[in-house]
C-alpha cells in the first residue's frame, strides 16, 4: 500500500500473552490463547529467522533476477505448507505467486493479498543493510541495541523490538505472519475454516502494471467468496483496524498559457498576460481556503454515509489533536473538522506549483506558461471520467479555451484564455458494504478473538487498487493491515515492530481457524 | 541595461549619406553632415578595426585580470584623446573608468555612463567566438557572409552589416561611438559645447554593487548639470530615442506554509492546510486577470503624467499588434491598453510560482510550503518601503500572520495562516522633467542635428539605477541608447547593426559640437 507513514508514538504497550485492553471491547477470549502464547514463546525465534530468509532477498522494483527469486522461495514455502502453487507472468515482468489450500469440508473461499517487491532503497539513507535485516532492542531513535537474530535471546519481553530492513513491513510482513499462522495451526492440528487462495505479486510498488492482465487471465481461478488485502499500517493507536474502502482518484496537470517565451517583466510587465496569475485565479474559483470544491455539481454524485458507517467514524479514536502537533500544524481545513471524516468526502489537492523561477533563481520575466498538478480524491459514486467533465465544463465557463495537446500558434493567437489540461487514468473509489455477510463475519472474527474493538474505516483516503479486485473477481474487499504505523515505510531504516507480528499471526490463526464458522 | 531585445522586425534602411525620414521630422539639418559623410566614408574601416581591439578583451562578470585590461585599455583610448583620466576602485572589484575633457569656454558639463562587462556567455550556443568579433553583410540568419575586419572591404553600403561578439551592442557600443565622434571632431578642429566627463564602469551586469560607494566618494568630481546614460538598446522602430525615466520595483517573495513535512494526499488531502491552494487565493485577492492590482491605495501615490508626457505617448509609434503577434498572444491586458501606456503604470508581476511538483515529478501529496517570487514595478511617487507597507497590511488583513524569517514550530502552532516575506532592496521609480532645460536641449539638439523625429518616452517599463546617479550626484538623467534592439543582448550572438554605430557616432557629435548651444 502506497501509504505514507505516521510517526506519531502513542506508546500503548503490548506484552506478548495478553492482549490488548479496550473499556469497549468484546468480552470474550480465543479458545487458543494459551496454546497461541506457548507457540509463541518457543517458536517466536523460528519465525524471526524464517522472515529474515526472505528479508534477504533483495527486492527492489527493477532488480528482476532478484525477484523472481523472491517469487520462488515464497512458492517453496507455501509449498511446505500444503499449498498448490502456479507461477503466472505477463510477458517477463515479475511474476504473481497463486497458491490454494483446500479445507476438507465444504467451506468458504477467502483470498488473501499480498506483495513481495519494495520501494528502491539509498542506502546512504540507512543505518544498516536494507537487505541484511537487523533486530534492535527498542527503535534506533530510542537507542535500541542490536539482538543477534541466530544467537541467543535475552529472556523477556520481545513485542518492543524491532526488525530493521527494506519490506520488512511493506508488504512481506503479512506474508511472514500468515506463514507462522499456518504453523501454529498444523502444530495443534487444527482445520481451516475456510478454503485459503493467495496472490502475492511483485510489481505492486512500480503501481502493478502487468497485474489486472493476470487477474483477467485466472479469474475463474482466483474465485472466492471475499477478499482480504494485506497491506499497509495499523491504526496510529496500535490498535488493529480493517479498511472497508478507499478514495478514488483522477488526476490532471494543467498549464496556462502566457506569450510564447519569457518576456522582460519591466518591459512587458502589466502587458503581457501573467499565465501564473490567471492560474491563481481560476485555483482560486475552484477549491476554497478550507477545501471546499467550488464546481458546481462536485458534490452531486457523493454517496451519503450508511447508518453503520456513522456509527463506526464515531468510534475510531481521534488522532487530530496529535497529529496537528505532529505536522506542525494551528489547523485543519473544514474549521478542524476530524480527518476521518474529511477523509469521507472528495477532495482537490494542489499537489504541485511550478511557473518561471522564484527564490535566488527568479528572473525579471513574465513566465512563458504556469503548471498546476492536481489530485482529486473522489468518493462513490464519483468518476474519473464524471470529474473530468464536471472540470472541464467548469473551466470553459472560465472563459477558458481547453486543449489537451500543446498549442500550436494560431491556437495560441486565436483564444485569450488557453488551458492544457493532461488527465491521468485515474482511479474509481471503493466501499465494500459494512453489513455484508463477508464484513460482519471478519469484524466479528476477529473482535472476538482479539479482544479488542477493531478500527472499522468507511474507507481510507488514499486510493488503494481495491476496485481493480472487486471488479475483475466480483468480490467483496477488505483491506487487513499487520504493520506498525511509524514502520518508516517507503523510506529508510524500514522496520516491524515485533508485537505487530507476533499479532498479525495471531489475526491470521483466528480468522483462518474461526472465520467460516460465522462466514454464511 | 538588463533588457530583454525584442525580434520584431521593422525593415526601415537606412543609409550611410542620408538621415532617416519621418513625414512628422523636423525640417533641418546639421550643419556638419557632409563633412561627417566624408569621415564616415574614409574612416569607418578604422572605426571598427579600433572597436575590434576593445571588443577583443574578454570582460565576462567575474573574470577581475580581464575587466582589469579592459579598463586600462579603456583609460589609454581616452587619455589619447586629451581625457584626464582616473581609475577608482572599492576594494578589489573590477575598476570604474573616470574622464574628463574641459572646453575652453565656461560651459555646461555633461556626464556621460557606460559599461564595459558583459553577461557570461555559453560558447556551445555562440556561432562564433564572443571574443573574436566577426563582421557579417547582413544578419546570420538572413545568410549574412563574413567581411575580413582588417581586409579590403567591398564597396557599398555598410549600414545593414552585423559586427558579432559579446558587449558589441550591451555596452561598449557607446564607448566605441564617443571616442569616433571625438576622432570626428578633432579632425574638424571643433571645439566642444559642453565639458565632458565620463564614468565607466565594469560591473554592471552583476547589479553594480560597488558603484553606490564609489559616487559617494567621487561626487564632486562627477558633478555636473545633466548626464546621459548611455545603454540599452533604440526603438524596434530603428528610430532613435531619448528615456526620461524608469520604473521602480519592489521585490518580494513569498512563501506560505502548510504541514512541515509533504503529506499523503490520500491520507491527509482536505484535512491538512494546502499552502498552494492558500497562495493561489491570496494571488487572485492581490491582482486581477487584467493586471489591476487590488491592494487598496496602491495606486495613491502614482502621479498624473504632465501634459507633455501625454503629447509624447502620443507621438510614440505603436507595436502592440506586432508584439502580440510575435510573443503569441490573442490579447494584452488591460483589455489590450497600449503597452506605451501600461508601462507607466504599477505592475505586480508573478515571476514564479513553485510548490510540490508538476508533470512526471508530481508525487501525491500535500505539499509543505509554496512560493510565488513578484516583482512589483513602480511609478513615481511610489517607494520600495511604501509598497511594503501596502502589501503586508493587506496580507495581514487577510487573515495571514506575516513573518520576515522562517518560522520556527512554535509560530507554526500559533497562527492558521502563516507567510514569510522576503523583500529585496529595491529600486526608486525615476522619471526626469521633460520641460527642463537640460530635456529640452537634448532633445531639440538632437532633433534639429538628425532630423528625424525622436521617440521621447516619459519612462521605460524596465528598472534602470537612474535614480542611483540623479539622488548621488544630484543631477537630471536621460537615457541615450545607440544599439538596435534586436541585439540578442545578454544572449548568444549579440550583434551590432553598423547603422546604429554610425548614428550613434553622429548623436555624439552633434551633442558634443551642439548641445551647449541650446542648453541653458
Amino acid at each position: 500500500m502506497k501509504r505514507q507513514t505516521s510517526a506519531i508514538l502513542i506508546a500503548v504497550l503490548m506484552t506478548v500473552s495478553s492482549s490488548p485492553n479496550d473499556a469497549s471491547a468484546p468480552n470474550k477470549t480465543w479458545h487458543l490463547d494459551l496454546a497461541y502464547s506457548v507457540f509463541l514463546r518457543t517458536q517466536q525465534q523460528a519465525v524471526v529467522k524464517e522472515f529474515n530468509a526472505l528479508l534477504a532477498i533483495p527486492n527492489a522494483a527493477g532488480d528482476l533476477a532478484a525477484l523472481e527469486q523472491n517469487a520462488r522461495v515464497i512458492e517453496r514455502l507455501l509449498q511446505r505448507r500444503e499449498f498448490a502453487t502456479q507461477i503466472w507472468r505477463d510477458h517477463s515482468r515479475p511474476p504473481v505467486v497463486f497458491g490454494e489450500r483446500k479445507t476438507r469440508r465444504p467451506a468458504r473461499t477467502l483470498l488473501l493479498y499480498a506483495h513481495y517487491d519494495g520501494q528502491p532503497v539509498d542506502v546512504r539513507q540507512w543505518h544498516s543493510d536494507p537487505w541484511k535485516p537487523m533486530l534492535l532492542d527498542a527503535p534506533r531513535e530510542e537507542g535500541g541495541r542490536e539482538i543477534p537474530i541466530s544467537g541467543p535471546w535475552p529472556a523477556g519481553q520481545t513485542g518492543e523490538w524491532r526488525l530493521y530492513g527494506r519490506s520488512t513491513a511493506d508488504d512481506k510482513a503479512p506474508i511472514a505472519a500468515l506463514l507462522a499462522a499456518l504453523d501454529f495451526i498444523e502444530s495443534r492440528r487444527l482445520q481451516l475454516s475456510v478454503n485459503l487462495k493467495l496472490i502475492i505479486e511483485g510489481e505492486e510498488e512500480a503501481g502493478s502494471p502487468h497485474l489486472p492482465a493476470i487477474l483477467e487471465a485466472h479469474k475463474e481461478q482466483l474465485a472466492a467468496d471475499g477478499m482480504l488485502l494485506c497491506d499497509g499500517p495499523v491504526h496510529q493507536s496500535r490498535r488493529p483496524q480493517l479498511l472497508f474502502g478507499a478514495r478514488g482518484m483522477a488526476e490532471v496537470e494543467m498549464t496556462v498559457y502566457g506569450p510564447n517565451r519569457p518576456l522582460h517583466s519591466g518591459h512587458y510587465g502589466n502587458w503581457a498576460p501573467n499565465p501564473a496569475a490567471l492560474l491563481a485565479g481560476l485555483l482560486s474559483r475552484m477549491r476554497d481556503a478550507e477545501g471546499k470544491i467550488l464546481i458546481p455539481g462536485f458534490y452531486d454524485d457523493v454517496r451519503p454515509l450508511s447508518a453503520t458507517e456513522r456509527q463506526t467514524l464515531a468510534d475510531i479514536p481521534s488522532a487530530d489533536v496529535e497529529l496537528r502537533r505532529e505536522y506542525g500544524l494551528a489547523w485543519s481545513e473544514a474549521e478542524n473538522a476530524p480527518l476521518n471524516e474529511r477523509i469521507l468526502l472528495p477532495a482537490l489537492n494542489v499537489r504541485g506549483l511550478e511557473a518561471g523561477h522564484t527564490g535566488s533563481l527568479a528572473e525579471n520575466a513574465v513566465p512563458a506558461e504556469a503548471r498546476a498538478s492536481i489530485d482529486f480524491r473522489l468518493v462513490p459514486e464519483q468518476t474519473p471520467e464524471g470529474v473530468r467533465r464536471q472540470v472541464e465544463d467548469f473551466i470553459s465557463g472560465q472563459g477558458f479555451h481547453v486543449v489537451h495537446d500543446p498549442p500550436d500558434e494560431p491556437t495560441r493567437l486565436a483564444y485569450p484564455r488557453l488551458i492544457r489540461m493532461q488527465w491521468g487514468p485515474g482511479y474509481l473509489p471503493a466501499r465494500t458494504d459494512m453489513e455484508i455477510s463477508f464484513s460482519r463475519a471478519v469484524s466479528g472474527t476477529l473482535e472476538n478473538g482479539m479482544n479488542v474493538k477493531m478500527v472499522r474505516q468507511p474507507s481510507v483516503g488514499g486510493s488503494i487498487p481495491m476496485r481493480l479486485f472487486s471488479d475483475t473477481l466480483n468480490v467483496p474487499v477488505i483491506c487487513l493491515p499487520i504493520a506498525n504505523h511509524d514502520n518508516r515505510q517507503h523510506g529508510p531504516d524500514e522496520n516491524l515492530r515485533l508485537q505487530n507480528l507476533w499479532e498479525g499471526i495471531r489475526m491470521f490463526a483466528i480468522l483462518l481457524t474461526d472465520l467460516g464458522k460465522q462466514w454464511r
